[in-house]
């Protein structure tokens, strides 16, 4: 329970750009913090309910109930914070902070919670007790509903300003520190043995051996999407990039989040590899469709944790499933495993569900904001932010002309290059 | 007990000014390691012992004993280490090595082990063994100790170079890493479910419901103390900030230690409230009488760790204090859930004698320091070891003048202006 | 467990130089783990084996046996990581992506777990079940594994340009940020408490009260071995030096690895206080035969893990020895415990045929990576890398003419020399 705080800590760090996302980190886990706890959880948990949404236990009265205990209500809240967490990175550097605080309180306070209400409370319409088709998918709620939700903000509110070039150029807007990057990353992979082990504890009853088995192919699933984007971008783009690398262990941890409990590590492995091709293909379909996401938070979430759910389908050994959930015979399992489609066809709902009703309540969410102008930033503001102009001119490497010093990862003096000319000041 | 130390981590990265202070955490954790070995925790808990002081166990001589063993000795070791890295806060910038060293010393080794005795051994005169009308009131002396300690440092050496001008002007004189300061910030609000949670499951009888709304209590402090004081200080100075977001989150977290096991979830709401508004009160306090501390500390953990230990005496629900203290029949309980005066009167006295004792002892250890010249470094030193003097001139900006660009946080170019062109070399 | 982790993070943040070292971090951690996944753990602990190597259990298959489990295979992973961590810091700054790649795989594919199989696995001919005169000396074999390779790869590729100047003058190439070796330094002292007590817990059965002393005896030599390392460089230097008592107090955190179970608190102490002596020793003698280690891993691990190995021969205590090895009478127990010369004897060749398998295995390899032109990066690479060529001259100081504004640490503007004055602007 208290590790998953630890990628709380994670995501604070990944201040790749302005200090204005790690004010809005803090924000998203105060703000959240308390939404969830006067509404949120009764939405999701609150018994008894009906199949959509929960009624009761606001703002944790009549707590702790038989069902559920103060740890639960804790780690539940992490997930929701995590989920808007998420969004925050999809919409950095150009929005407001009002937007923030409403996109966030609704987030944790009502979208997530009616999902994670219909998979994970007993009386949600799909969760595994009323429905024995559907696994346990925890981290696919996670990441989807963040990504899904930072997909719309950033689609809405458009891209950063120089972004993409009149010229059909793409810039990558680096951000100012690698070591952060790095940090961070290991700080929210240390914490994922928090996020998808843990959970797996504390959701469904201890099974010490299993837990053991989600650590292995949390771990194997994060390396090996490590090592796979560390050649696909090498191949690519001719250059060894720790930044890169750091976003593909990520994708492969959201990518096994789904299933870790349930699968063989070997099949972890098989995760990570093309958790890594998702990542890097949905960044090259971002740049076609100038779509800017500066921490690639909805490909990374969004398309990972997609492939997440959709690998449970196809990799879910028998032997584990009934094991970890032993209350129900007959358990589908993976296409691949001899399990038939039943569960890939009980996952594809799944997907789709979510990705409607995320896409139905924070689409026209951050479509009002727009319209009320509350959204995004404005252009001064947005340059004035930036070291960009700062220093007179684009201060960071075109794709197509990578600086060949580079050498992996972003020497620190080279963000501030020209930097600070008295003549642009 | 390990994510006690994650404390410690944070404590040391808040190095939101020199690498002085980084240096004495360092030092702080080591030497104030050695004399609690040797000295402090003999003090604190030997026994048997007289109410005032401990006798035995020196450097853990007939240890482990059956009233203790070695993971207490660990966990309280946290705490004084804890004390003395608040204090460092109060004189940074401006102390002398080796006054770091004897404070450090003596602060862990004797002034907060014989708090510790008073309220925590067996035997201590004001222990919830002889008085049964005092709560456990752990937060209260960490934090009070630390705080008042530091107010002694830093009036007896005064306010560093230009932290006031002549003119009456105040100079914020700013960290130089907002990124450092989050990270601390963070790092420390995950360490606090280990020295929160984790205190009370060591030192009472677990109790694992408690636990569990310990972290609770725990979040909800901290989050509303975040919150009010992003909107408290929107309102004061028009502008987000978020470092002073994180102090106003550390300090609900410092407030909520006193009773975070013993009050309901919604009363750590109210007390994370006042939390944030006794932080801005007690700085504005400090700017009127010209107190210069580098990090709050003795508003923060002085001020609201007072304030959370009245507001336990205001707000310990009866049935939370039965739970927690099975052993004696009425206790006292919060004034304003019906228990009347007597757990305040209780507090208030805890509080005086804490304030007094650490007076005591500190204030003179800090004036003698100052007489023998080994307090204060010498202006020349003060100034030459700033960026300040590297730029010839201020660097920072005004109160009465905030950067329009700033948009909260610091940007980190503003911290080295003219750096880096090629022909300075 | 979980906890080991945090060193992980740790070591990737000592980033004190390029962005390289935290991309061969990743690529330790990532590359180690597959590659232990599928033979490493097989060698080291496949059952059933002969004494010199495992021969089952590749890839985890039949896994998990009667003998180890999931988590134990996750704690062995992460020492087998933290070797080739160690050693990364010997080679780091001049050394190609691909050789980082190819020795990791191997160390903690093959080399390393060929000696934890001697040492750990029940068939091991060295184990502690075959030959009763060995004591557990896990801490001694990551630490001198790790070390001594980096001592052949640092040897063989020679030391970074500049290092040692033409008339005999050595330059200390420091690193960019004090602020992040701080960070690492206690986030991997906070690792170490799963590190020592955990590996104590996982490796044999659970004693609770030898698990807490083992936290004191690593807090204790931990300590120690800063406030040594602070005062002899103070002596040794002028200067109270932040980075070299962080060096210091890993080096006594060390030492303490192999024997932090069975020695007393008062022999905590010794052992850290000769540990610092032992790494300003070995520092003092690589500068003398101009051996460059930039995170003076071999000095540190290597030195200080082997005086560690020999401490434990000295001091383990009888009675800790009897407990923590219940299952085979008449041990061993340290020289000045009045155990005479046998475990000295024992460690002696545990040392020495560890040293000896690690050379043979590492010696090689790195010697072939270097005819093979794979080991060490060009020089036009390695000074367009560096900060050096992008100011035109050595950014740092000197051994006999340290900045007198020093202060203790390293100011960030001094990596930026000529950066900050206004008239170069």
């Amino acid at each position: 329970m208290q590790l998953g705080f630890a990628m709380l800590c994670a995501g604070s760090v990944r201040a790749k750009n302005t200090m204005n996302i790690m004010l809005t980190n803090v924000l998203d886990a105060a703000a959240g913090g308390l939404f969830y706890y006067m509404f949120g959880f009764a939405f999701a948990f609150g018994t008894p309910s009906n199949g959509f949404i929960g009624r009761h236990n606001f703002a944790l009265g009549s707590f702790p109930s038989s069902n559920f205990d103060y740890s639960y209500f804790l780690y539940q809240w992490a997930f929701a914070i995590a989920a808007a967490g998420i969004t925050s990175g999809s919409i950095a550097e150009r929005t407001q902070f009002v937007a923030y605080l409403i996109y966030s309180s609704f987030l944790t306070g009502f979208v997530y919670p009616v999902v994670s209400h219909w998979f994970w409370s007993p009386d949600g319409w799909a969760s595994a007790g009323k429905s024995s088709d559907l696994l346990f998918g925890s981290g696919g709620v996670v990441h989807m509903v963040g990504g899904i939700a930072g997909l719309w903000g950033a689609l809405i509110e458009g891209p950063r300003i120089g972004r993409f070039g009149g010229s059909g150029r793409s810039v990558a807007l680096r951000g100012h520190s690698a070591s952060l990057v790095v940090l961070g990353t290991f700080l929210l992979w240390f914490g994922w043995y928090g996020f998808n082990p843990g959970s797996f504890a504390k959701i469904l009853a201890p099974q010490w051996s299993a837990i053991g088995r989600t650590a292995v192919t949390t771990t194997l699933s994060g390396c090996t999407a490590a090592l796979t984007t560390l050649f696909g971008k090498r191949v690519m783009s001719g250059h060894w990039n720790v930044t890169d690398v750091c976003n593909g262990l990520l994708g492969g941890l959201a990518a096994i989040t789904a299933s870790c409990s349930v699968v063989e590590p070997w099949a972890a492995v098989i995760c990570g590899f093309v958790a890594s091709l998702v990542l890097m293909g949905c960044n090259k379909l971002a740049e076609k469709l100038k779509y800017d996401d500066p921490l690639e938070a909805a490909q990374l979430h969004g398309g990972c944790g997609m492939w997440g759910v959709i690998f449970t389908a196809l990799f879910a050994s028998e032997k584990y499933v009934a094991e970890v959930y032993p209350s129900v015979a007959n358990r589908p399992y993976g296409l691949f495993m001899g399990g038939g489609g039943r569960l890939l066809a009980a996952h594809l709902i799944q997907v789709v569900v979510i990705v409607g009703w995320v896409s139905a309540t924070m689409g026209p969410l951050f479509f009002i904001l727009h319209k009320l102008k509350l959204l995004r930033i404005s252009a001064e503001d947005e340059l004035a932010g930036m070291d960009l102009t700062r220093h007179g001119g684009f201060a960071y490497a075109y794709h197509d002309q990578d600086d060949p010093d580079q050498k992996g990862g972003f020497p620190l003096s080279r963000v501030e290059p020209a930097a600070t000319t008295p003549q642009s000041v």
